[in-house]
């Protein structure tokens, strides 16, 4: 029976990166027996035009039913004079929460073809494979109390709490863990617990898990303004990093910078198992809505077109479709193609139809 | 009559990095008519040693009274064990907090005989010169509530919390306005009010002083991650960068790591102007406590050396020393010598002393 995917283009580029994954999905239908039942919602700046709400109720509905979700992007600047709480990005942070999708993974890889695309040098980049694990539900990106309080003398106040549990810290070290077993063996936690008391025991939890069940794998701590210094010094020294949602989200922009490809990068963030081995899961590119190249066929959709092989492989056991995306898509990079975010100066790049195009055509072709 | 001095080399390479500014010191005293009154202390691991605690009350008094405060480094992690307020960092931390040292000033500039010292090719980082603005006594480094509680199950809750007024916002965007008037002129903002309140309001603020004071300055705003994402892409498209505390901590060490030579960047932290126009400053490398390589006459003196010859600039108005010793950096620099973090590949790099001696021999030959 089919699979149900709930997608969510989002503002930006996400409608049109997600157009050219839709037309992979027909193909797959016809050709590959993947059945799909696909339910396409609006979300972010795309929603508060519509519906005057960046995510409708029904939609985390249709998000806790469906088999996976895949998410475009949000964040058009254009409702920046919304209440806080109406802004775009709710829609992607009431799916974290509401799904309880607290292990976003995020990797930052180095493709062959794009070494030179880098701002680093090819030999402090090259082969370069590292795998950020960010906390997502946590942190202070949720923390109560919080909010602008206006003081008696008219000045304001704005304030968010950092809060991490026992539980929220162990969950999420443990998708770390688990995944350095299949990778490198390595995993990095970074806090700031020189400074921070939950960081401190973000460390302390962390280590104690480490001891009580994962001595196999080594385990490193490091500060965060360390690790940002770190990755631009010598990022091949990480296998898998884990950290809190606020450092997760700064780090893991800077390590996929690093690879100079912003546009080809996917993620995946996962939430607890439940019963009968269903596991929420939200598949989005990292970058985000760029509002600057919006509706002008200049984004690259290869970051949303390998997010959705991560969801053919860890939602719908698809390996073999998802392995043949990824193939075609190395194909086309090694013939030569590029969008102008991986383009050489001086290059003429393709645009986002034709790429998606390509891709299409060279997985018709394997 | 003769300027107090408070020399605090703290622990790790910080003694001996120290002890290379204080031969120039000796000297300037001798042949350029410098008198400075200096006392030298214990901080961090080095007071924890003898004196069981970070920093002494007399310390702080001392730091007080003295007319510039010249701070090695701190943060041996010998001392991880000791209770969380007894760590070697508070001595910083308090010495930001009591003299409310408000405005830490870190300049990112990329040395032309360095260039290729960095990790980022030539071309992104030549002639790179920002500098950064970072609030440091607000945030979620002094923030309350704070700290870690054991909930009735047993499992532990840590709790942080990101403060910030429009006073603390304003008089920190105050020091970024007038800094760029002074350089290209342009100011970016950095927070992530998409997601925290506080950043919110850090905006609001920057925008309305901005529009009632500083309309001549160019303003822009970006989220952290964004941030982080271009000081990799394009580092030269930023001036002066104004941010909080823990992004401050975080942006700052990252762009300092574009130099490629963390270990030849100076900082300078400053306090609000008091009665009679005297300003509580504290300079510091931005270099941390390396104990790694401590006591091994390895550590880059430089740091240290381009922090005093700030403290000279804008604490003692010695101009011509200031430049001086910059000159003679530059000129050593220029003639080829590099102790082991600057140093290229297969180049044989002085130690510390060696390269103090240089500069103090330059100064003398100038
Ligand atoms: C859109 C925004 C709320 C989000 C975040 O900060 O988590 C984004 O930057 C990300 O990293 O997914
Ligand atoms: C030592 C530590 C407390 C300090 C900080 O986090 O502020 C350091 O990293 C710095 O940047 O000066």
């Amino acid at each position: 029976d089919a699979k149900k995917l709930l997608a969510l283009p989002g503002d930006g580029i996400g409608p049109e990166v997600m157009r050219e994954v839709l037309k992979i999905v027909h193909w797959l239908g016809q050709a590959r027996d993947l059945h799909l039942e696909i339910t396409e919602e609006l979300v972010g700046g795309a929603s508060l035009a519509v519906h005057g709400v960046p995510i409708r109720d029904e939609v985390i509905s249709l998000a806790k039913e469906a088999d996976a979700v895949l998410f475009g992007s949000v964040g058009d600047p254009a409702w920046a004079h919304v209440d806080f709480d109406k802004r775009p990005e709710v829609a992607i942070l009431r799916l974290r929460q509401e799904l309880e999708l607290f292990a976003n993974l995020r990797p930052a890889k180095v493709f062959d073809a794009l070494v030179d695309a880098s701002t680093l040098k090819p030999d402090v980049v090259r082969g370069l494979d590292i795998m950020i694990v960010r906390e997502t539900v946590g942190g202070v990106y949720f923390g109560q109390p919080r909010g602008i309080e206006t003081l008696p003398d008219g000045t304001k106040r704005g304030v968010n709490t950092e809060v991490y549990t026992t539980p929220e810290i162990e969950r999420v070290a443990r998708v770390a863990f688990e995944l350095a077993r299949v990778q490198d063996n390595r995993v990095c936690s970074v806090e700031k617990c020189n400074v921070m008391e939950s960081g401190l025991l973000w460390k302390q939890v962390v280590t104690d898990l480490h001891a009580r069940e994962y001595s196999d794998v080594q385990l490193s701590h490091m500060l965060a303004d360390n690790c940002a210094m770190q990755l631009v010094r010598n990022p091949r020294q990480f296998d898998v990093i884990v950290t809190g949602n606020l450092f997760g989200d700064i780090l893991s922009d800077l390590a996929s910078m690093l690879t100079g490809s912003l546009g080809m990068l996917p993620s995946a963030t996962l939430g607890t198992v439940q019963a009968a081995g269903k596991r929420h899961a939200l598949y989005e590119p990292i970058h985000g809505s760029a509002p600057d190249i919006a509706g002008k066929n200049l984004a690259n959709p290869l970051a949303q077109i390998l997010s959705f092989a991560m969801l053919l492989r860890y939602s719908f056991n698809r390996e073999e479709d998802a392995a043949l995306i990824e193939k075609a898509v190395s194909n086309v990079l090694d013939s030569g193609l590029r969008t102008a975010d991986i383009a050489a100066p001086g290059f003429t790049p393709v645009g986002t139809e034709a790429m998606g195009a390509a891709v299409l055509q060279e997985m018709k072709n394997l």
